[in-house]
């Protein structure tokens, strides 16, 4: 029996993850940048808005003909105009002036401040009674006020939201320089794997990894193609992978958990050209049996067989590198969100490894417990029942039940 | 001036959007089933894994064969074959018979337990010492340990997650039946509105909500279509909304927060054919000058024109409601990921009205902190600078700061 011969911790994972180039990259049209990570700074190159604003509706007016209006000794303005919504007005309030303005309407020269339209009464011989004063400023959104010029919003390495996609389009951006997303080439190899539609012969299974992988990728907005299903076979493997290598930005391959399968496919990766193993085996539970390298200045994961390590392994780090890739941080680890809760049972765990514990997620009496969900790496029914997973620290003895955990959903 | 004649609460909105019909079903290919809805329960048609296998690299044994044995007195069993992965074996195991089989391999017939190869020892004469006992079951998943034949493992109304995709492949399923994809339709109306690739003239402004409610949108799996940009004129408005009832699944117009544009919008959404307004007005902040409409049977929403007002209104009922036609449960109301956190400043509120406060996050001492970011609802710039939002009850004055609150991720 071969032993793994270069054995990491994931912190170790993560910085040799940290070496690959990031892609580069594209534009694309904002309406559909969101999701996209920024390679641009976005700076404002003009003021928003351009001139100040009404917040209500109401009488454009200079606050200081306001001072001392009250309801027992109005004051009287003289109505020079009304403000239409998208024309520059054509006049300006001069002293005592005042100009009918609609909410979001731009205020006329002179005027600096709105009366609300409550405080107001039209006289009927072109002037209004105002029954309240307002300081300048007041119920105007003034130019720059939302956004200086020049101000830095958003910087490169930034996942677009919602919002941004607005604020790029309040700017006048109708195209943004985004990271350009990675291809990911993916493989099932095993001499049992059938493809999901044909009715597996006895000895065989249905190949699982293919899809559960992929969905993975596809969350965090990646592209995926599929190699295939590879036998265990020295001249398949290396073909299969070096087309991934050749079409895709980073293979991830799923194989074997028996130890000759392991043997074959490091021997095949030890010989391919321009190829490292930089890591083979992980301390990681499940997951131990993961393959690192680098071919063609590519990463080339080779996750676990086992339905359960595939995906913990592909969620740990496939997920977080394909992230960094397009330009985000690796720091964090784990992509996905995350929930605090409180452990219902406790986790034993091995101290020298990770240990990543599926749990589901229970709301009772307004407390959120995770429960633990046991079960062998090889039944994918155990992620299905699941809600999420907690980390066990690589030199903790596990997390004793009642403490808090903080949930990453998957 | 005109005031709202309908305002209503948004438990109220909810009951409302629950009344009207979910989407229908449609086929789609496995791989690409992440993220969609489930239309149909998916029931496992057979046992998964269909025999029992190895979850470790060892022998296949009789577990009665090993009883007693130890390193000081090893058993001794014959070897009859090897099992091939992918392959049903042609042997079966009599007593004091044993097989190599690597991890994830069929159990031959008359098996019932594998021993790890780590206590095992070829003795050279087609036998091999064994120096531990194993019980029945031991290191082998058993026919159907995994997913029982009959089985339903996942509920319609469910979204699909990346383990429910390997599920799904794994049970021979590759098609799926989900419920199709809401369209909708925007449309952002104010005659001050120009095109973002447009540099605005004095007096107007880009548009910004087609693009921060069409991302909105997309983050939840819809499709968005523009209606482009309607100036306030009847006429058109009523155009636009007519198109939208037919090409999409719902519409969403953002318009006019003046009086005189509400009552416009109002006036043309009574006269359309066939339509009815269920809400004008809605207890909430920012976002009250919302309207809701049945419109041939199809959701019209009229959001604020107010960047974040609209935004808010899309977050907490367009959101919902798109999942809702999709299939899933109304009851949670808000779309998008929670998170807990401490208020580290009070939020004063009045009551009667359900507060949506835009919060900023921040890590300090271990410890998650959500800043209150205040600005008015005009201010894009607010929601640029803020992670999420804090809902305040509506009969709640407000939030004092220390106290933990649940954080909606935007």
């Amino acid at each position: 029996m071969t032993e793994f011969f270069r054995v990491v911790t994931p912190g170790q994972v993560f910085e040799m993850l940290a070496s690959f180039d990031r892609l580069g990259s594209e534009k694309v049209k904002t309406e559909v940048a969101f999701g996209r990570v920024l390679a641009e700074a976005v700076v404002a190159p003009e003021d928003l808005p351009a001139g100040p604003r009404a917040t209500m509706d109401g009488y454009a007016v200079k606050a200081q003909d306001t001072f001392g209006a009250t309801d027992s000794l109005p004051g009287f303005l003289t109505v020079v105009g009304k403000v239409e919504m998208g024309r520059a007005p054509e006049f300006e309030i001069g002293a005592g002036q005042a100009a009918e303005i609609p909410t979001g309407g731009f205020l006329p020269a002179g005027a600096d401040a709105v009366l609300m339209v409550e405080y107001t009464n039209p006289a009927g011989d072109g002037s209004v009674e105002i029954s309240r004063p307002v300081t300048a400023g007041e119920n105007v959104l003034g130019r720059g006020e939302d956004v200086a010029r020049g101000e830095v919003l958003l910087k490169p390495g930034w996942r677009i939201r919602p919002q941004d996609v607005g604020m790029l389009a309040g700017l006048g951006k109708a195209e943004v320089s985004v990271f350009q997303r990675p291809r990911v080439a993916i493989a099932s190899t095993g001499n049992e794997i059938v493809p999901i539609e044909r009715s597996p012969a006895p000895g065989q299974i249905r190949d699982t990894n293919t899809y559960s992988v992929g969905a993975l990728v596809r969350s965090v907005g990646a592209e995926v193609f599929s190699l295939g299903i590879v036998a265990d076979d020295a001249a398949l493997l290396r073909k299969a992978i070096l087309r991934g290598i050749s079409e895709g930005d980073v293979v991830a391959v799923s194989g074997g958990s028996s130890v000759g399968e392991r043997d074959l496919m490091a021997d095949v990766v030890s010989s391919l050209p321009n190829a490292r193993i930089l890591a083979h085996g992980v301390a990681i539970s499940p997951g131990k049996p993961t393959l690192l390298a680098s071919v063609h200045g590519k990463a080339l994961f080779v996750l676990p067989g086992h339905p359960v390590s595939a995906m913990v392994v592909a969620e740990v780090f496939l997920l977080a590198f394909l992230r960094f890739l397009e330009g985000e941080d690796l720091a964090s680890g784990l992509a996905g969100r995350k929930v605090e809760a409180v452990l219902a049972t406790s986790i034993p765990s091995v101290q020298g490894r990770e240990e990543y514990v599926r749990v589901r997620l229970e709301l009772k009496d307004g407390r959120r417990y995770a429960h633990p969900v046991f079960g062998r790496s090889s039944m994918l029914s155990t992620m299905v029942r699941s809600d999420g997973f907690v980390r066990v620290p690589i030199h903790a003895e596990g997390i004793a039940g009642g403490e808090n955990v903080e949930v990453t959903l998957f």
